[in-house]
């Protein structure tokens, strides 16, 4: 098991794990099932973005921010998609990862046409949860035109 | 050999392969090539999406909306680019798997400025073929704008 | 060990190295680090695009051409990002492959709004340096518009 280890890096690996954490974690976001998307962070998670004056702080907080947004998306009929790019993943010991990556956001208005809405730079700091599933500990958005 | 398989789980090479499925396709498609793309989907493949009236069925079918569609790009000099991204893919099975992701398409003409046409979300059902080479047996493409 | 490279075919893992070499790339020039990223070329790596004259050759040549774009970018205030996506990647012997993707230049300025500056294709020669880390040997831009 150890010739295996050091023929497959773990980092191999875990940037399967964290890309798949990531397609989860935006496509419930953006199908607006914010409770669930909110459980993809730890309980006493961080969301900070230089756009907002003050971070999200809990599964609580964040639910609420996340909640206020979507429903006025859904009320100006927008579909937004989060893409993220150029991941970049270092194992931070055995349960915890840093990743960096860009994020758009893609938005298209009902019967409208398609705008990417901002660029931005993602920083996480990730940690495995108790059943090992990956989960937010601390996310830092910065919008590119800020 | 079970114990390679316990540390390297079947959805990592699985995302693997159908990352590169996925690249290869949609470079065909953008390519021009058809008749190749055509064959990245099972002989009674189905192609259906929110902006068609009816599915394509079948790689006769396929070929000829696709051979379409791409004939009318080329006489208006516009380049397309299918990107995919957020890809979750799940195993169905040992020969077959689910994958949903965002897909964008991104036009530009010769000589001006490219734009994001349209935001969509696709869903695949994938099978192996007896090459053990991927193919595409169901296609559902939703635009976000419709 | 056999069996374990049987079982992992080395492609997954190439697939890893090249992506986590092309988020780490693209952060380096988008951060204005030209010289690191000048270091992710060879000694007598090639930039060739069909948007420019002549190719720039080695880095030296590499490292003026991206610092002359990126003192324009940041006195202009706009701030790039290079997405590279629909990568695929085919081993060239056991210290080389051959890369080909789309890349998208997404840009912002200041206080304005992002935009899709340019859609291109991207083909790479890469080959591992003295260290073991991926090395651009030859790079080949193509942008859509042209």
């Amino acid at each position: 098991m150890t010739t295996v280890t050091a023929q497959v890096p773990a980092t191999a690996e875990l940037y399967f794990e964290v890309q798949q954490f990531y397609a989860r974690q935006m496509q419930l976001l953006d199908s607006g099932r914010v409770a669930e998307w909110a459980d993809t962070f730890t309980e006493d998670g961080v969301f900070a973005a230089n756009a907002h004056p003050e971070p999200a702080v809990g599964r609580a907080g964040i639910t609420s921010a996340a909640q206020a947004a979507t429903d006025a998306y859904a009320a100006k009929g927008i579909q937004r998609r989060h893409w993220l790019g150029m991941v970049s993943v270092e194992p931070r010991g055995e349960d915890a990862a840093f990743g960096r990556c860009y994020a758009l956001v893609i938005e298209t208005p009902k019967g409208g046409q398609a705008i990417v809405k901002v660029s931005t730079v993602c920083e996480d700091l990730l940690v495995r949860g108790a059943d090992g599933a990956w989960l937010v500990k601390d996310r830092q958005v910065y919008r590119d035109d800020l």
